[in-house]
């Protein structure tokens, strides 16, 4: 492969917890990796593309560490519903009905709408998965993929899932040029019984992956889990061995000081998903406590179905936000601190090391936002513009592992008119079926 | 003057609140009303102008009914610190040294990012409100202005301003094609000494205008309240008299069940401003109570010091979310409610009553959104996707008042790059002054 380098110049450029974190100057891209980031003015041989930043700021690309994607087909079918209701009468009967093809479609809106609005790398448990993985490689985008199973159902059905969740995991961690990743997943401990649940935790250590499950979501489940099990979620994943594997739970809202405090001994992630939490009426998680404990906080936006876009600066500035609300205190989370959560703490929460920051040696994931609009201005501090002020629209450029996917906001690796016309159709055949 | 007509043709209505919220079909603009919307089609005699509106979405214009719109040029100076070291150290230095110049550079940005994002309405209380009322005649938004008045001044001081509030308000209500309202405005029972308040009272009774102030936004505010006066903020107002006097109050955080009754009783309407109010750390209004209650709930951004944009389908969205997730009933403000709290309920408790529904006879206020987009895809409900998917950023055709007033993302009433350079500039002189 031939090597290419380009220079962004005269940029302004997001390095959250360090001395300067809005660095005017430059940077250079060598195939995949940041090569420099400074003051100082990179000399431009032949044949380098140098791309003009005035205009422009420049941030890592956002990481979402929670979500399933293909479920955007079911974006704004039932809101405003109890959780039970939602579930069993909207979600179900419908996802019971998804072909590969539906999977394959739902997954590509949902990729085109991060892209576009600058999330560089997503997480998806779901099913199908190969048709995911198949958008990923098309779309240049960064994935941690897994099939996540839901275990209600008799032996021979589970044992034939855990062997699809296997295969997938072995046959596509570290394709599309290390763009995809792996994860073993089984869906969450109210779905999968505990001698199922283990069967997950020999896999990942078999195939020396981490895992990830849905946990502590609603009130309800922890109750539950308690009657089931006797003991609240936390405790009952650690018994089950989950967290002797590098682990990323989903949700966690409803958790105590001790079940904290196991979660950072044994250096577990939370997926932190505010839309989707207060969408469903599940509550306000704990996150200035996780975070105070030293618990890697990132940020999902679930399904599309429960939040009902995925914008992930929506879910920057949220988490920004409702702590301090809540808290009663303003210097809750603030900015730097939800930038990095939905950035780099993400990359570490799904162990990309490699990604999240603007550094020299890291993966060229990045975006720029155009900042000379009403809403961005004055020009005051940009990094609180990109926290408080700015949405997934503003989003011009989107970079992935040193490629450019997003030019003047138009995806260039996917059929943005095909799949909008796709997806409706898949919609529609959802409905019919 | 000329009468002009315009047909929207084939579009996609939001009407909620009745048996077909998301109407298929046509409407008629003539002047300054809406004359006709319904599935048949009218009949396009010569000169009418018509608009296609396929892969649009129509639906009242966003009414923001709280605010100070010149504090645009404070957004981003001073984030994530508590509300006294804001203020003292950040806000109150800065407003101190903003000249009429400032304030009508500070208005222009907010009013050129209000009316591109869907905001046909705003309320604005401030200083030299003369110059705010300058970009609202030039801009073609409507409005409701007045000056707010802080009364911790020597007497003759406070006479003066007094002096000024009354003179803008009676100069000024009816102008711009009857698009400029006023009220009178003290600016909260804290900063107004009981003597003064009645004043504003008095001034509001001979004008035979409105009033509006900020209260009970902190719970600090609401104690001293008690320490000063012996009684709450809302029994406190009472007696002063305002409620006499058609009122909005902007905040209401910090509510009783007692004052919610009182507020229901008179008809006052609150202003709730989520994103500042969880941004500052005040808390997280009883909007559900308020509702119940009878109270006219609107939704306000406040300044944009404080929010840090005004991007009001982000103030409806918190709206629906975050009143779900702190009660734990996700069936709390639902999406129709939700639109109506941001459109039509916000016109009535700022006394405009042909303003912030699409029917006949209602003022041509209405935006347009475009709704083939990946995140506003598939269409399953449209009213939802308005509600729980869309931002400022899709909007696409404004027009106030029957008048076209952004047109494909552009504001064609406004010069958008003077306003940027021009914003800019008054922060930079900020700085240095």
């Amino acid at each position: 492969m031939k090597s290419s380098k380009t220079i962004i110049k005269g940029g302004r450029f997001l390095i959250p917890g360090t001395d300067e974190p809005v660095l005017s100057g430059y940077m250079t891209i060598e195939d995949d990796l940041i090569t420099y980031i400074g003051k100082e003015e990179p000399l431009a041989e032949d044949g380098v593309l140098v791309v003009d930043g005035s205009r422009l700021l420049f941030m890592p690309g956002l990481v979402n560490t929670h979500g399933h994607a293909a479920m955007s087909l079911l974006r704004g079918y039932g809101d405003d519903l109890a959780l039970q209701v939602w579930l069993q009468e909207k979600m179900w009967p419908m996802e019971e009905k998804f072909t590969g093809e539906d999977v394959y479609w739902g997954t590509s809106l949902s990729v085109l709408e991060m892209l576009k609005g600058g999330t560089t790398t997503f997480l998806d448990m779901y099913d199908h998965m190969d048709r995911v993985a198949e958008v990923v490689e098309l779309s240049g985008i960064r994935s941690v993929l897994m099939r996540g199973v839901i275990g209600l159902c008799p032996e021979e059905v589970q044992n034939h899932k855990l062997a699809e969740a296997i295969s997938f995991a072995r046959n596509w961690h570290g394709k599309a040029d290390g763009r995809i990743t792996t994860m073993i997943s089984p869906h969450a401990p109210y779905t999968c019984p505990p001698d199922f649940f283990v069967k997950f935790v020999q896999a990942a250590h078999d195939l020396d992956l981490p895992m990830h499950t849905h946990m502590s979501e609603t009130k309800r489940e922890v109750e539950q889990n308690v009657v089931d099990y006797g003991m609240r979620p936390v405790a009952h994943l650690e018994k089950l061995g989950m967290f002797t594997r590098p682990s990323i739970v989903a949700h966690g809202v409803h958790l105590t000081d001790e079940e904290i405090e196991i979660l950072a001994r044994h250096d577990v992630g939370v997926s932190h998903n505010p839309g989707s939490n207060l969408k469903l009426a599940s509550g306000v998680a704990r996150v200035t406590d996780l975070l105070k404990a030293g618990v890697k906080v990132s940020l999902g936006t679930d399904g599309a179905a429960s939040n009902n876009n995925l914008d992930m600066f929506e879910e920057m500035r949220l988490t920004a936000l409702i702590h301090k609300g809540v808290s009663g205190d303003p210097t809750a989370v603030p900015a730097p601190e939800a930038l990095r959560i939905a950035t780099e703490y993400g990359a570490k929460s799904i162990f990309l090391n490699d990604v999240g920051r603007l550094a020299v040696g890291m993966k060229a994931d990045f975006i720029a936002i155009d900042i000379d609009q009403p809403h961005l201005l004055p020009h005051t501090d940009l990094l609180s513009h990109a926290v408080y002020s700015a949405s997934a629209k503003d989003v011009e450029h989107v970079w992935v592992n040193g490629k450019q996917v997003v030019k003047h906001g138009q995806c260039v690796t996917l059929d943005e008119e095909a799949i909008r016309r796709k997806a409706q159709e898949s919609f529609d055949g959802l409905l019919k079926r």
